[in-house]
């Protein structure tokens, strides 16, 4: 997007209050639709509350791969994450669509952790440190409650072996000016980033190669990414791969009000290391969509649109009622924001407990997700 | 080189009558000198033919690693090829002088086969054509008579992984404008092709990498690759790795007497796969110093400076007085040509049957040479 546009989205930067509209007018996704929902719930039995409740609101061929698995037909999931430091809890959020999708379509997971793009892209970062933090990040994704079997691990550096045939593939039908454009470089703008987005790329077409046979994937992520899967989706009928589909999420409320979380600021989003003492201090922290003060909020009730506490109450709590009531008293001015945060309080804090000890248990098995460690 | 210049010289081409002289200034290497022609002598106890006669004629640091090895530290031996047809014997040359540099101070070799920037710079190349290019190359490499534990192969697209976080490394720190001034990328070059740098690059820091001590490298090699470790020079110090060091031949001529071999003309070069009347007829139908007719030869004598005869007299008979012999006899008008190609073919014959047998017998233990198969 341009700067004039008031608000930024590429892979590396969200600024300015996003309008996901018009964001998805200028990439040329799709928004997903009632017809395409009600083939998801065809095939599922049900609707995972992420795309029921609009957070993932987007997506290219989504449709098709609904048909492709109503055809019978091999598919596969794959999204990654760019290991610069610790996992929050929104970074989490696609994931649990992806253990959803795994779960309901027994399908396997390709997980990429570029550990390489991370360096790449962040002058002060030590390859060493990236690599590490693609190994705790790991435990984050593992924790969710994959097996070996269905989680295949794509740590860049260490796994660049069956990536990297295909990404060279890849890497010939893209030229410095179409990256140039589909990501905004720079003259200044290092040769590893430039090559980067073939190795996105590369992990699409990746479980057509490991079957041989036509294996498309699904992509659950945020909107940002789609400036790679439209490259990935412009080339791969010439490379003789399926187009790769995908589905799009808005981004997660910073716990300061903003577009996005900010990694400088800690206190803008809840890390899965993070103790309870630190996650309610950031959650009464938090910005609201409340009055200033109780007598105005009563009287008005609150805005949970633009409220990030109302947002988390949305995404981590499966109950509809119960987030339905939660906008209704805040609405109403039923309930004040105090004890909003409370109730979001306590369902982070559960989440959090099991999830620490999930984390924890996968802790020195890290490699046996690695793909290649699978493929020796 | 701009082509204003009369002739241009980059890793991809080489065209016009080069002037070597002004291509070292251009570059920036250093000629080799008597000096440092002795301080190899002293450690090696002889100079090779290729040296001696000024086939190999620049250097980068040449005699910082002949001190290096005076005092007793580790140092190693890499070279690569472009696997995107057969082996001729020119390639030969500078893999000749790597296994005597090898056998004369028990040095590994670390040989590239760059599969993947043959691909990624050649429109009709597909991807397994190159890598199999690679495995008839390695063939080649091998039947200098080279031990596994001497001689390690890195086939790109299979054996990227130990090489990978290295490139990784050295691709932070090369940006577009470096690389589209050093090699002179355009808007249509491929990302594949941009990137390609770090990982010639790579290559010269593998060794200290796997021994987790400084190992310097000596890189002999053409002229023509010169701007790959003028980078590499450029940013090992800010990498922590020793500069490679590099020595740099002319190019071989072509039997059609241009300045070097050209793959679209076959006659222009002997394959190692050429038969005995292909050689023949090639050596025979060959570009001489000659004059037009035997009656002017014998009385004006020929030219063996522009001659490509006698440039393989010079470039594969070890025997100084025989080479200067031919050089006289056709300075005199002694020897025609038709005499001196017979000759030539008797030796590249002899040479030819020795390695075929060897090459042969390589057949089927490529991957017993291959770095990653070692490290596994």
């Amino acid at each position: 997007m341009k700067k004039e546009e008031e608000f930024v989205v590429t892979p590396w930067e969200v600024r300015g209050k996003v309008d996901y509209d018009k964001l998805l007018r200028h990439f040329g996704a799709k928004p997903l639709t009632a017809d395409e929902i009600a083939l998801l719930e065809k095939y599922a039995g049900e609707v995972h509350p992420l795309i029921r409740r609009g957070f993932f609101y987007a997506h290219r061929d989504f449709d098709a791969v609904m048909r492709w698995h109503g055809d019978g037909k091999p598919w596969a999931l794959y999204t990654g994450r760019g290991p610069s430091g610790p996992v929050h809890i929104g970074h989490m959020v696609p994931w649990i669509l992806l253990k959803w999708f795994s779960d309901k379509f027994n399908l396997e997971v390709y997980f990429q952790l570029t550990d390489d793009e991370k360096f790449f892209d962040d002058p002060e970062m030590k390859l060493e440190e990236a690599t590490n933090w693609a190994y705790e990040n790991a435990l984050d994704v593992i924790a969710l409650g994959f097996t070996p079997d269905k989680l295949h691990l794509i740590v860049d550096t260490k796994d660049i072996r069956p990536l990297y045939p295909i990404a060279v593939k890849a890497a010939k039908k893209l030229t410095w000016n179409t990256v140039k454009a589909t990501f905004g470089f720079t003259d200044s703008t290092n040769i590893g980033l430039i090559f980067y987005p073939s190795l996105q790329i590369a992990v699409a077409f990746l479980p057509t190669e490991l079957r041989r046979e036509a294996t498309p994937v699904l992509i659950p992520c945020a909107i940002d990414q789609d400036p790679y899967f439209r490259l990935a989706r412009d080339i791969a009928d010439t490379l003789g791969y399926p187009k790769p589909t995908t589905l799009y999420s808005k981004f997660i409320m910073a716990l300061t009000g903003e577009s996005k979380m900010s990694a400088s600021n800690p206190d803008s989003a809840i890390y899965t290391q993070d103790d309870e003492k630190a996650v309610k201090r950031k959650i009464m922290n938090a910005f609201t969509g409340g009055k200033p003060t109780a007598e105005e909020q009563r009287k008005y009730g609150g805005d949970p649109d633009i409220c990030p506490v109302y947002h988390y109450h949305m995404l981590f709590d499966p109950d509809d009622a119960s987030v339905e009531k939660i906008r209704q008293d805040c609405r109403s001015g039923a309930m004040l924001c105090g004890e909003c945060k409370l109730k979001l309080y306590d369902k982070i804090t559960k989440f959090l407990k099991e999830h620490k000890e999930k984390r924890e248990k996968a802790r020195g098995n890290v490699d046996q997700y690695r793909i290649s460690v699978k493929l020796k």
